[in-house]
């Protein structure tokens, strides 16, 4: 039954009070009936809290994104089972009133898919609107985000209906992450009509700034059709991805009501005051139009106040995005502990300090691996950290294996180089199968731009935390961990001397990174143009930066490719990552150098 | 000067003979200036035979695919330019009358590719029709291949018109590639118009069978449109792609006029007799029509015998690819020579025959690298087939570099075994660095998919020649190669034993490779149900397969993704390679297997 004041026929703005929950959870890749009992244990806590709505994150019965498995019919049909069951489970337990927005996987006839270039059955990237134990509508993304990390053109067919159900006395309209940042589609659909709340559900990956972007859009897609907007996000890593939550509510003039925390997960409960709105009779033909039956407005549930969480400082945010990643790498792949060689480097300091904040420092092992170029202070300075932050340690010298390489072998110059780098990788590879933990490779972006690294050496590795930050954000980030710390009283992680002393591989005597490579600042600064910006030659150098310079760290970046290939995935924090979202060939005689 | 019998106004179905040259050529993807010089040599030798038209591949100006650098701005350029100069120096050379019909990248402006999905800035995959110096007609690809190894939406605008000019009195209608493939778009505008001729340009991968399904296609569309049908492929590698050329002719019923050789350069010419045609008055309005101002029908020339390449038989077909993939990525990567670790197995003497095709024996060096469990006739077989092929070989026993780890890590069971693959893989990149080498990744696909190897072992290489060949095959090919040499005379490459012996990675005592896996028979049937035709458990089992080896085999191929991700590149001959061919996720709970 509807409300009495709300009939069909009324076109009276009269208001409703409804209390949203959006749940800003976290998903895992393949385990659909884990996150299905996800869901039901947030939507009985929303419920509980008297949410009368409960919207989760894009394609959260399947987590996202789930790649080639999207086009298997049988992928399709557990993600279409578990949003069944999730429905029914909802109505057992005495939430049938309560209106749940789920993000799953729909399948399509094969027909549905032809004409578009999609693979024969390709499926949708649904939203389900589930009422009193049934799915009582579906939306289909319509904008498919194809750039970036982003192939949606290969998996799913676009929808092509804006979707208005009415519940509380108002209709409320449905968009999927893609649809609130491109002009036209659903948004466009939606912008004549009087809806009372849009709700956007999200799979955002984490990029740096992107949250400032991401708000001043909802800002504008509110004030746009209206409404109310709300914005729930998922939250957590999946392989090369993290996801930042940052999940929000603003009005219709685009002030922020409430505003979940980055990265964690969260249920973000608002009350809203809605004007009862009557898109229905003024939408376009074909568009869907579902009226749910029985829903009633909770005016009676007193108010809470709005939540806004603290925004992270942008390091910070920096730091628990790589913090995050990690963590669930090794969480959602079962991995007990994490190995890491520790040079007295910056890099390796840095990941150690990143491994022991995501898992704690008793599922953390260093190991020193000195050789006859390493320096005092190296082993010093490992040994010291390691004390520090309280992690596991041992130190392995490698002479006798480099010894025994040379003797038989007879390397010189770069081949006695790399081979001490990929002794130090044998040797944490053979303690990982040995001890059974996941080895962390301890390179950074620049370095992995410019080829400055050992294939099979050290750039052994599962998961590659730092490979997506620049070398001066390394000691950028390992100043302010420091700092945090020191501001709660507690010993900095980092020691002090490993920020400061110039980098080394310490590879051969007195060996140190300037020798081939530029100074750090300028390595950052010409990378930074060239792959996250796409500058060309001229355009770096019409930054101030040498030709000679730009000239060579584009050359090195071009001719490095086969090796980032090999390397290990790692979180992506930036605009541009290297990996799929930077494709280029590996054969390829194209220089932008000319 | 139009031909007078071919005025504007004529209706008459007249006939005029033309010498049509298909350039069946290897660009080079980046070497734009490189692959514009071998363009107009090509046209130079085409028109030497006395052709009227020249076609080349698909993208032939930049190669193909070019990836991400289709959307810089300067590569477009750059990709105008040369198109510009091939015209500029076709005219100065005095082949101004010749047609040449050419595929490049052309930029679009902004505003072209805003409303489809793809980034600001894509350009165009083309075709230009060349004469008289002038670039007098474009055609952009209408429909972009979007599944398995492509991504075309993410780096093209599509076109929309269809293109026909007139030359020599006739009409003739250019499609690109998947064009060909797709109904609807450009072959549909021309099936009810008169064309004389219709020329495709083509950058089309080599995948086993393929060229039958790509012949009658061929044949189904010259019936559609009613005019004979051109087919110009490009040959070569480029990273994991070969490109098997296979250029053809059919008449409007479909029968074959000429075809080209597999996998090799070639410029094939067929004199053609074509209906003068008129579809200019018909096609529907929107689409291009260029008529050329002064081309004459090539009448006099004296028509050449048609030639029709043999084909390769299936085994051979795929040996070539192979070949030709590996040869192409040492050439075009600018390598020397090739290092390959020789275990007196299968994997590694086959991978040593295709190099010592590719590049010479006199470019292939082997390295024996016998452990303590080496069985004597690993030793003996590597020895063996060095001697037979006429490759440099040495002998490296890696005891001692073992014993060093051994002793200093104290590594046992599976761990020392893969140390022993690790001491190994380090042995051949120190060899490697010290010489020059690029290191070839012998393992197979069967190994591949169920992560039957050791990373950093013996997966370690610049490019992996046979990742993408199931064991069974490796046999298969094997015998074949042998059974060639016998059919020439010469000796067998490939010792007897190690064909019939049970493999075995000796990395312990006795070990055998059917101790820990399924008969490669029943692995491989199962894998390539999995993999390649995508079935799921049930339907393997329905196949005759026994469920518990089914169940198992798909969790270990689920559960190795990661170690994929960092495998040595290669070259790519069945339907779906692991790879951009194929993307799953790492962190992934789905199992196929309830």
């Amino acid at each position: 039954m509807l409300q009495s004041r709300n009939s069909l026929a009324s076109y009276a703005r009269d208001v409703s009070h409804i209390k949203l929950a959006l749940a800003q959870v976290n998903p895992t890749v393949g385990d659909l009936s884990g996150n299905r009992l996800l869901c039901l244990e947030v939507a009985r806590q929303a419920a509980n809290a008297g949410a009368n709505i409960v919207a989760f994150p894009e394609m959260v019965i399947t987590g996202y994104p789930v790649e080639d498995l999207a086009l298997r019919p049988s992928f399709q049909a557990a993600s279409e089972r578990e949003l069944g069951r999730l429905a029914s489970e909802l109505l057992d337990e005495g939430l049938g009133e309560l209106v749940a927005v789920v993000g799953y996987l729909k399948g399509t006839s094969d027909g549905d898919s032809q004409e578009l270039g999609v693979p024969r059955g390709a499926p949708m990237n649904c939203a389900a609107v589930i009422h009193q134990g049934k799915v009582v509508a579906n939306y289909a993304k319509h904008h498919l985000p194809n750039y970036g990390v982003f192939d949606e053109y290969r998996y799913f067919v676009p929808g092509e209906r804006a979707l208005v159900f009415r519940a509380f006395g108002t209709d409320i309209a449905i968009a999927i992450c893609e649809d609130l940042w491109q002009d036209g589609g659903t948004i466009a659909k939606l912008t004549d009509e009087s809806i009372g709340l849009l709700v956007v559900l999200n799979g955002s990956p984490y990029e740096r700034e992107k949250d400032d972007v991401r708000l001043a859009l909802v800002k504008r897609r509110a004030a746009q059709v209206g409404a109310p907007l709300a914005y729930v996000n998922m939250c957590g890593g999946q392989d090369e991805l993290v996801f930042d939550g940052d999940s929000l509510v603003v009005d219709s003039e685009g002030a922020v009501l409430a505003r979940s925390p980055q990265f964690h997960e969260d249920i973000l409960i608002v009350d809203l005051t809605l004007a009862d709105s009557t898109s229905r009779n003024e939408l376009a033909s074909g568009e869907h139009i579902v009226v749910l039956p029985s829903s009633i407005a909770a005016e009676s549930v007193p108010l809470t106040t709005p939540q806004e969480w603290d925004r992270l400082d942008p390091l910070g945010e920096v730091y628990e995005a790589l913090v995050t990643g990690l963590h669930d790498y090794v969480a959602k792949n079962g991995f007990a502990s994490v190995l890491i060689g520790l040079s007295g480097g910056i890099d390796s300091a840095f990941v150690a300090a990143l491994a022991c904040d995501a898992l704690g420092p008793d599922r953390v092992y260093g190991v020193s691996m000195p050789s006859e170029y390493s320096s005092e202070h190296s082993r010093t300075d490992a040994a010291d950290l390691a004390q520090r932050m309280g992690l596991h340690f041992r130190t392995v010298p490698i002479a006798p294996m480099v010894t025994s390489y040379l003797d038989n072998l007879g390397l010189t110059g770069l081949a006695e180089e790399n081979l001490q780098a990929r002794v130090r990788g044998t040797t944490l590879m053979g303690i990982s199968n040995q001890e059974g933990h996941l080895v962390l490779a301890t390179g950074n972006k620049s370095e992995l731009a410019v080829g400055y690294s050992t294939i099979y050496g050290d750039a052994v590795g599962g998961f590659a935390p730092i490979k997506d930050l620049p070398k001066t954000d390394v000691w950028a980030l390992s100043l302010w961990r420091n700092q945090q710390a020191l501001d709660s009283g507690q010993v900095p992680p980092i020691p002090e001397s490993s920020i400061t002393k110039p980098p080394s591989a310490e590879l051969r005597p007195g060996q140190l990174d300037s020798d081939s490579l530029p100074d750090y600042e300028e390595l950052d600064g010409i990378l930074h143009a060239y792959v996250e910006d796409d500058m060309n030659l001229e355009q770096i150098v019409a930054l101030g930066y040498h030709p000679d310079s730009v000239a060579r760290v584009l050359l090195l970046t071009d001719r490095a490719e086969y090796k980032r290939r090999q390397y290990p995935p790692g979180t992506k924090v930036s605009k541009r990552a290297f990996g799929k979202d930077r494709r280029l060939p590996m054969t390829n005689k194209w220089q932008d150098v000319k």
